[in-house]
């Protein structure tokens, strides 16, 4: 997805509330965010957003010397989505359509997204998630493909958030043979995304037949969901199921992958044609 | 009140909101985008947001050649709540509280606030704000006042919301002996707020006793809020009512004001101590 000029005000409010993870003194806080202002002025915006944003959180880092903001927020969520997990574990083992209950909290989860907004009630979102109607759904098709896959990529998006994932994957798993995951996060820390660590954290480790994989956001050195190596990846596997807006904003042109996400802001609404707040599920 | 660093990163989303309405030229976006920024950064910050929003406005005035940007918008605006008018008008002669009910519907008005967002739904936040519990009242205060006043100034917000203040006046008149209602309004246009012209269309000039009187926005020449003719005039008159965030921006340190609104941004919001949607009627 290209960048639209909304992202500009976006990604300066992102760095704003970033300083505000790292620093109480708004001499400072003003600091960081004149010095985003003038980063994002010079460069060129014909760009995918994931990359600018990229640029801009490092940026954040380096001034304050912080290397991961969201630390706290990171553990807090997924502090919050293990305390909400065993009642969600029976609220999909009681449903009539387990998997697609687990596919709605799964997206439900999605809303843990400090890039979208730090504003958010998880558990209204999980109450409304479950009865809301999707504006896109691929669902069948959705169910089709892992009916005849065993090996599964997994794009995680945000801590807190793979809790939810966990659950979408163990109801996967006790339906359909699969032999192996690929559970893919972050190699270093951007915004609240999930990283190695989060996953450990929240025991993603112990789903059957899982291996990790650490991809590094915008332009990082090594494999990034653009690099060749990676695309190659998501083409071997039989199924690709990628969460959240970031991921969208990166591979929405490549054929093959299940968009799970709520619709967060105006720019990913207006990409998919579909209002704030609605959810996704669109693969082909 | 004083700038909040949010609102640097939400004068660029209404300078290409703006730039919207003028042009659908993205290249043209761009630019009148990237020179907002460029204005932002050139700015000391530290002074009150209408100021700068109204040098960020008139620069896209200037730019796009276009006096009036959202001069569609609040003909619609004014359209739609004029036929909202005979149904909200019974709504409030049923009222067991008329008074009340009138001063809800007003607030709900408040919702057409196109500074804060584009994205709001009239009739939706109608059926909230009747309902929803006040963050802040001082209606008591507030009743106290009008029933010793002869004298009130007003001082409207946006087009479309006039036409709820329009049903407030028209309560207020219908239970005390006001002898004569100054009704502020801008003096030149400024994103969507209420001109004399836009008075006209939706009939304010029908209220007995109404006069009318333009202010400048932000740093405009003559009388603005902030200039001492108009604080003598709101010290001698017996209420003053206030619509709005801009207004409240504005006025906040001025005693014996009542401040009618909804906190529709997160700067507003923490300056009041209340939450983002919160319905307010604040005066001493």
């Amino acid at each position: 997805m290209k960048l639209y000029l909304d992202c500009i005000p976006c990604f300066q409010r992102q760095a704003l509330e970033a300083a505000r993870m790292v620093t109480d003194d708004e001499e400072k806080q003003e600091e960081i965010l004149r010095r985003a202002i003038k980063e994002l002025l010079d460069l060129n915006w014909d760009r995918r957003p994931t990359e600018i944003a990229h640029k801009i959180h490092g940026m954040v880092k380096e001034m304050s010397g912080d290397k991961d903001p969201y630390r706290e927020v990171k553990k807090k969520y997924n502090d919050l989505a293990l305390a909400l997990y065993p009642a969600l574990k029976e609220q999909i083992k009681r449903s009539n359509t387990p998997l697609l209950t687990a596919v709605r909290l799964s997206i439900a989860g999605n809303v843990i997204d400090f890039g979208a907004s730090s504003n958010f009630d998880i558990h209204r979102t999980i109450d409304e998630v479950l009865v809301k109607e999707f504006a896109i759904s691929d669902y069948k098709k959705f169910v089709e493909r892992l009916e005849r896959a065993r090996k599964i990529i997994y794009l995680a998006d945000n801590a807190g958030e793979i809790v939810f994932d966990k659950l979408l994957l163990e109801t996967i798993l006790s339906r359909y043979e699969i032999g192996k995951i690929i559970f893919v996060v972050k190699a270093t820390p951007i915004i609240n995304d999930a990283m190695y660590e989060d996953a450990i954290y929240v025991g993603i480790d112990k789903i059957p037949n899982i291996e990790f994989m650490e991809i590094g956001a915008g332009s990082d050195s090594g494999i990034t969901r653009e690099s060749k190596t990676f695309l190659d990846m998501l083409k071997e596997s039989d199924i690709a199921i990628s969460k959240g807006q970031g991921n969208y904003e990166s591979l929405s042109n490549v054929d093959g992958i299940f968009f799970l996400l709520m619709a967060k802001c105006p720019v990913i609404a207006r990409d998919l044609g579909v209002e704030m707040g609605d959810i996704i599920l669109k693969g082909s």
